[in-house]
């Protein structure tokens, strides 16, 4: 109807004005699961649509422990100092919004959260993680409209979400710690294929020889394992979020690889590649979420059929598909 | 029809038989993709299905060059002559059939395709890589049901084929070739990370060193990058299919990954974990064949639009959407 057309519009007018509540009540329209809501924010995002995709989106990841707060809050702050503005996302598939978790984003990143320049955002909650991802990179585009030139987007790393959030950024940053003897920790299975750039943090104080030769093991290992097809070098920086050492470095190659980039035209190709993915994705998303609405139990027993082997995956699918589309 | 459905019956107790024209026939019949025959075939590998999963499955990639073909023929036959029953499939979503390729097969694999205790089938053809793996797993149930006892599921490593391939086998084999210097050719980004079992191959006459001296590399390189959740450490063989040399210790590696698998639990983990993947797989491929039919040329259109930027990729599936599921 008319109202909410000329609510949407006055909000998206809002949002490019950089007005920060507009920001957040646009995110909540965006994050919304609710059919209605989901009109709301295509629309809302067709009209931010022209002045979305300029800013640098970076994924990063880490295991707990890896200092992945510390090392944003730091991070994000120098930018912030030096006059960028800085919205930090979340995808994690496992998180529930309570006031604890809102509060903990916040308390995880103290100097980010009371930055004006700065916009902190947890992970949507609920579903599955191809929705909580979209709902994710549509908040991105908001940031976007509204005039921050850095986004972080972060991960923990449960099950897909690396590729996930890498399938969303410009460039996609793993952290892992110095381990023991010539063992890296914290890299987990197939994150170092779809890394960028590589930082071994915690690279302070006495930590920092050691530090410093877990980069430099890691660094061969990758040259053993061969080059990329873009022929991008994947560098290994030895850094602390706790110290502020290294961060100057890590902007700077994140910087080379985007200018790098631009030059050759690939990241203007990753940006449209990624389209591409997420308009499948979501196509899809949408298609089996209509489809499957009403038939979640008949679903579930089939998948128990299978799993225990008493139908093949073939039949049960057959079986689905005779019931869900007459 | 119960004409039909007495032909399928007949069909599966000659597959059961081992009858060597029925097996290819009932192969035909799953790789076909009319909506007649994938009922029959639904019903055929239902029939099957208690006599299928007594084989050991393995994968294997490697890029043209790498010697595959080569290696899965002594390979093979080094098996069918211990008295195994051998299936070679593939997987290669680019393929399309023609007299040529399925000569093409036979002649690649020259001493296996003369063979009586073993069976080659080239890739079925046409469709998505999804379309076309599913299909091959249908055929390895299939060949299971008639007696094979070692199935073999080559890709040569297009998009996403050996993640596929990997999804559907106990065991994935990735082969490398030493390159010039420390570096290794022709392993994929991305396929170290789902390989359970690395071989450098051509490591005959002169190049034996060098291939040992790499494969010494690479084992170190994994080292450094970490230990799997599963605690298996990643093999990295030399061997040669042309010389028949590593062969045995290759089936040696490949038998202790399974038993060391079978003690744990984690090949029977492996395979449920597959069957649901499978299952969800199948359901959202026939889900979006039967809702997209028709809607292609739409599709397309709203694909070049997010591509070139004109839409973003949620207001595009917001359209496809409201078309397709009114």
């Amino acid at each position: 109807d008319t109202n909410k057309t000329e609510a949407i519009n006055a909000l998206a007018q809002a949002v490019l004005a950089g007005e920060r509540r507009a920001l957040g009540r646009a995110i909540t329209l965006v994050e919304s699961r609710r059919e209605d809501h989901r009109r709301e924010a295509a629309l809302l995002i067709e009209q931010l649509q022209p002045k979305t995709g300029r800013s640098i989106r970076i994924g990063m990841t880490g295991s707990p422990g890896a200092g992945k707060s510390t090392l944003i809050d730091t991070f994000g702050s120098n930018l912030t100092a030096a006059g960028h503005k800085v919205a930090v996302l979340a995808v994690d598939p496992t998180s529930t919004r309570t006031g604890g978790s809102i509060l903990g984003d916040k308390t995880r990143m103290g100097r980010l959260a009371q930055d004006t320049n700065a916009f902190i955002r947890p992970s949507p909650t609920g579903g599955t993680l191809g929705g909580v991802a979209a709902r994710t990179r549509e908040a991105m585009l908001v940031c976007e409209a509204a005039g921050f030139d850095v986004i972080i987007v972060e991960t923990v790393g449960v099950g897909q979400s690396e590729t996930t959030v890498a399938d969303m950024v410009d460039v996609f940053v793993a952290l892992a710690l110095p381990g023991s003897g010539d063992e890296l920790q914290g890299l987990k299975k197939g994150v170092v294929e779809i890394a960028d750039i590589l930082a071994v943090n915690k690279a302070e104080g006495t930590n920092a020889p050691r530090a410093r030769e877990a980069a430099g093991d890691l660094q061969s290992a990758l040259r053993i394992l061969g080059a990329r097809p873009d022929g991008w070098v994947v560098p290994v920086l030895a850094i602390s979020g706790l110290a502020n050492e290294g961060l100057d470095e890590l902007w700077q190659t994140i910087n080379d690889f985007c200018k790098e980039g631009a030059k050759t035209g690939s990241l203007v190709a990753r940006r449209h590649r990624q389209a591409v993915i997420w308009f499948h994705a979501i196509l899809d998303e949408r298609i089996r979420e209509r489809v499957l609405a009403g038939f979640e139990d008949e679903i579930t027993k089939l998948e128990e059929a299978v799993r225990g082997g008493g139908k093949s995956a073939a039949a049960a699918a057959e079986e689905a598909v005779s019931h869900l589309l007459r």
